[in-house]
């Protein structure tokens, strides 16, 4: 395992977009260059980059780079904005559950048919693309600040998947919560689910931890009910791909088993995601898509069978946790509390 | 994979104890002749049989190998009965929370303390072994056979590690069952949670179903409550290792988090299991024994890591059930209801 410091886990350079290859960690630190849409939308839909927020932002660049292969082939701002949002559509379409993605890629479309001609368009959506990229290590920070107040003190989080610096531009959301809290009281402790089928947990979140030097410990998906029975879990942090106006939140997969087990056994549950993963317009969490991944993420680990070859498989890619198990959703804006129906309307100005 | 039918997962032999070699499973289907009480000792803690039943019934063939070996060193009876008793402690000790091992072990020991000559006690213990062996399987038809009845017409059955064929002798608790409950009504169904680490669901469970026909979907161990709230599953059976006076039921970790998601979804929660795993003399859950073990098989699948190799880890083999988390344990003697504690005490006659 290589040390450089992460910097971004994505970043606009005038050579192309830099992400993480996150598919390759832990045992492998490499950065790879994205120079065209296609290729974005194949680091996305690959989960060569992930993470709700770093795939908004790659979503974002990839309209940008949409937008310069476009303008070499059109010099007409209506055939061009035609084109862009035809674009735009096929990068929405490369995962379908996380919001911010949408979001981000509506963004920029806005700022290019705002833009009067071709190449402000380009100008625009770059810049704009930048502004983006640092405001999500900035909202993380503040996200991180609100939430490291209910991290009791000397106190053990545990969490699924990763919601850390790696799934956003930089510091993390519920891993930004971990870094506040242990930058203020160097004793606090993180469990890390494992996260099958893709294993984030093993593979990026004790990764990113220990390069912090935060005290992380990995468990398997089954554990978490064990060691909160043994009073060992303080709370449980994770992130979020969409909230539902209602506050039901999908994440990865496991997360609803994880929050069932937090409420049995009153451990407070909290997501946290910034205030770009909350989608008013997606009024429960039974409106909101689950992405249905590839069988052989649960069949092959490590590049051969765990299990028989032709055995039948579903792979959800998440699941939905539903508000009331929810403790507060920890945003940049504060933290919200239940009723999060009122909480979510007063934040979005309903 | 082959496709020998499986008579028998564990089996005396005049040359030896025959076993399936579950470590191969799916991949290769092998059987390897235990010879020594060292050799089997070795197989019990590495995995090569387990399953509580089936580990009882090594144990007590391991008694009968021990008896031998000693056989050769002294032929006087008294120093015979102390070297075995050494023996017996040893087996026992190879695998610590499943009561069904210490169970038959020492109602071999007793077989042996029994006997009036070393001759007898060897043809005693070989003897009584084949009967245990040859019981397990009957017992686990009575099991099948009881609990075939809480399953519904057309009902799918979710499932967490291997109760099944290769964890008994033969055809299985939780899978006795299914395999009952399928011979009456073929349009049943399973769910095989994974069971990390050691994915005995996905490498043994999936493999003796499919063998059998009966149609099996492999779910990583995160996804049951989606698919309960989905309204997929109608029960939960899983086997047990240790059941205690009151009801609370040890079994392989991940079993917890899946009781307490069937209890949050009102889908009932079933153990099968022989009254032999049934230990009136644990008064709770908190009194047995959890066996911590390598934590390699939480960083290490198919030969290489899923995470930082040196990333601490915790791996307990098992998690405790309580009580009021079970609607009822199936057993060869019926099906006990709560409370489990008069249900039990009224069993043993207590």
């Amino acid at each position: 395992m290589k040390t450089e410091t992460i910097k971004k886990s994505v970043e606009w350079t005038p050579s192309g977009v830099v992400m993480i290859d996150q598919t390759l960690l832990p045992k492998e630190y490499k950065t790879v260059t994205i120079k065209t849409c296609e290729e974005m939308y194949n680091a996305i839909a690959d989960m060569i980059v992930r993470g709700a927020p770093a795939i908004g932002i790659s979503g974002a660049h990839g309209v940008t780079l949409a937008a310069k292969e476009i303008s070499q082939i059109t010099s007409d701002k209506t055939e061009f904005d035609k084109l862009l949002k035809a674009k735009a559509e096929y990068l929405k379409s490369s995962r379908p559950t996380a919001v911010n993605l949408a979001w981000a890629v509506d963004i920029q479309l806005k700022t290019a048919l705002d833009s009067d001609t071709i190449e402000n368009a380009v100008r625009n959506l770059t810049e704009n693309g930048i502004k983006l990229e640092n405001e999500d290590i900035e909202i993380n920070k503040k996200i991180g600040d609100f939430g490291a107040e209910i991290v009791p003190q000397g106190g053990t989080i545990l969490t699924h998947c990763n919601a850390g610096a790696l799934a956003t531009v930089g510091y993390g959301t519920a891993l930004g919560v971990v870094r506040s809290a242990h930058s203020k009281d160097p004793s606090v402790k993180v469990f890390a689910d494992e996260t099958r089928p893709r294993g984030q947990g093993a593979k990026l979140t004790t990764w990113e931890l220990m390069r912090d030097g935060i005290d992380v410990t990995l468990i398997t998906d089954g554990m978490s009910g064990y060691f909160m029975k043994k009073g060992i879990i303080d709370v449980v942090i994770t992130g979020a791909d969409r909230i539902a106006a209602n506050g039901d939140s999908a994440n990865k997969i496991g997360t609803y088993n994880l929050a069932i087990a937090a409420k049995y056994h009153n451990v407070p549950f909290y997501i946290a995601a910034p205030v770009s993963t909350i989608d008013p317009s997606t009024p429960t969490g039974e409106d909101i898509p689950i992405e249905e991944r590839s069988h052989d993420e649960v069949r092959i680990v490590n590049g051969d069978f765990i299990c028989p070859e032709n055995v039948k498989v579903i792979n959800p890619g998440f699941d939905v946790t539903s508000h009331d198990l929810i403790a507060g959703i920890i945003t940049e804006k504060g933290i919200l509390r239940p009723p999060f129906d009122k909480s979510i309307a007063k934040l979005f100005n309903i």
